[in-house]
């Protein structure tokens, strides 16, 4: 299962705030097994949105959108994704339903921002806020404010399903361009993924479809590399 | 002037680590006064970085790439680079000549992947690490390493120029919904780009061309909603 994640939000582009919603959900699809091809960050546009969301929904096996949804003028996500597949916004009775139950607003309360979603759009209840997130066909619509993110991410995790991987990390005390040679015999050996991270020291984390071809191959590549003071066997 | 930034890397999109390289250069663009149109992370491919760079550099006035530049055999963003304008990779006199009088390596020492360029590219010298950064028309090529990339895109920021933007902060103590009839007349009466942010109170960020119009803009705001207890006047 190949996954794109858009970001909307002028106040990412401006660098404001640090996408922190990207990295966790990259994070949390990774651990399920998904791979994320691509982490895309518009503004708050329709047409932008409209354009990015056709484009990757027809690539990707699912598309996730946080950012943009709520009551204020710059909150133009639901309408550019309703755009992206044909669609019209309109007040969803669900929506006000369960924030009449749960949320105890009334309907008259509510602005029209917050209780439109696409046309037979499946709503996502936000259990941290107000304004509900959407799925349509292979779309999910989710907010912007991390707290609710997350929790609406959780509602939906089982719908993203890829095979789980197993990875291992091994610190060497090298340069990381003399490590290439036996980067590359490793990755060779054992058909494994080998990515490389310099700082201080190396960071080279191994990725394997089995627990043990990647403790295998972790094994291996510590006999062979300058280890860190004070490192573990591995670490 | 409009920018795409490109930010290449698997360790991004499984969620390893925090993309900060696309925050700092968003934030020292926008300092500049130049748009950042979009940021898309993907993954160390050589035809998606061809595909999405080449797609962007019609579109943006520039873009700018960075990450999976060195010499282990997942940094390909030179070859991506370089296939998206037609070109091929080729030894740069220019690199070997630069890192053997600045960086005390010998020809022999470099490997391959240091010292290839997209032919007719102009090396941008690597002051804080080994391999060096490239300009392809109107695409610069920046390491992912945040030291160098920051110590890089220092030597080429003249090339980035926008039109400045002043900005005003004003946080109010009230739910993001109930300011909305206040933001709007905000906006439409002083001609200002108006952000809210919500969180514990919400914070509205003013941007005007000129720091007069951003002031009374906020002055404006800030004698019309709730402050925040112990807040100054604007914060």
């Amino acid at each position: 299962m190949r996954v794109a994640i858009v970001t909307v939000g002028d106040e990412l582009l401006s660098g404001d705030i640090e996408n922190t919603n990207a990295t966790w959900l990259c994070a949390r699809l990774s651990d399920r097994g998904v791979d994320v091809g691509r982490v895309t960050t518009i503004p708050d546009d329709v047409s932008t949105i409209a354009r990015v969301v056709n484009e990757y929904h027809a690539e990707y096996d699912a598309v996730i959108v946080t950012g943009g949804l709520g009551p204020t003028h710059d909150d133009v996500t639901m309408e550019g994704v309703a755009a992206a597949f044909g669609r019209s916004l309109s007040e969803d009775p669900t929506v006000i339903e369960w924030l009449e139950r749960e949320g105890g607003y009334s309907a008259a309360d509510l602005t029209d921002g917050t209780t439109h979603l696409p046309t037979d759009a499946r709503m996502i209840p936000n259990e941290e806020g107000v304004a509900p997130g959407a799925i349509v066909e292979n779309t999910y619509v989710l907010p912007g404010v991390p707290t609710e993110m997350k929790a609406m991410f959780d509602r939906i995790e089982r719908e993203f399903n890829g095979v789980p991987k197993h990875t291992e990390i091994v610190t060497a005390d090298e340069p990381e361009s003399a490590l290439i040679d036996r980067l590359v015999e490793l990755r060779d050996r054992f058909d494994v993924t080998v990515g490389s991270y310099p700082g201080g020291t190396v960071r080279v984390k191994i990725t394997a479809g089995s627990r043990e071809t990647a403790e295998e191959a972790a094994a291996w590549l510590a006999d062979r590399v300058q280890r860190p003071e004070g490192s573990d066997e591995r670490q």
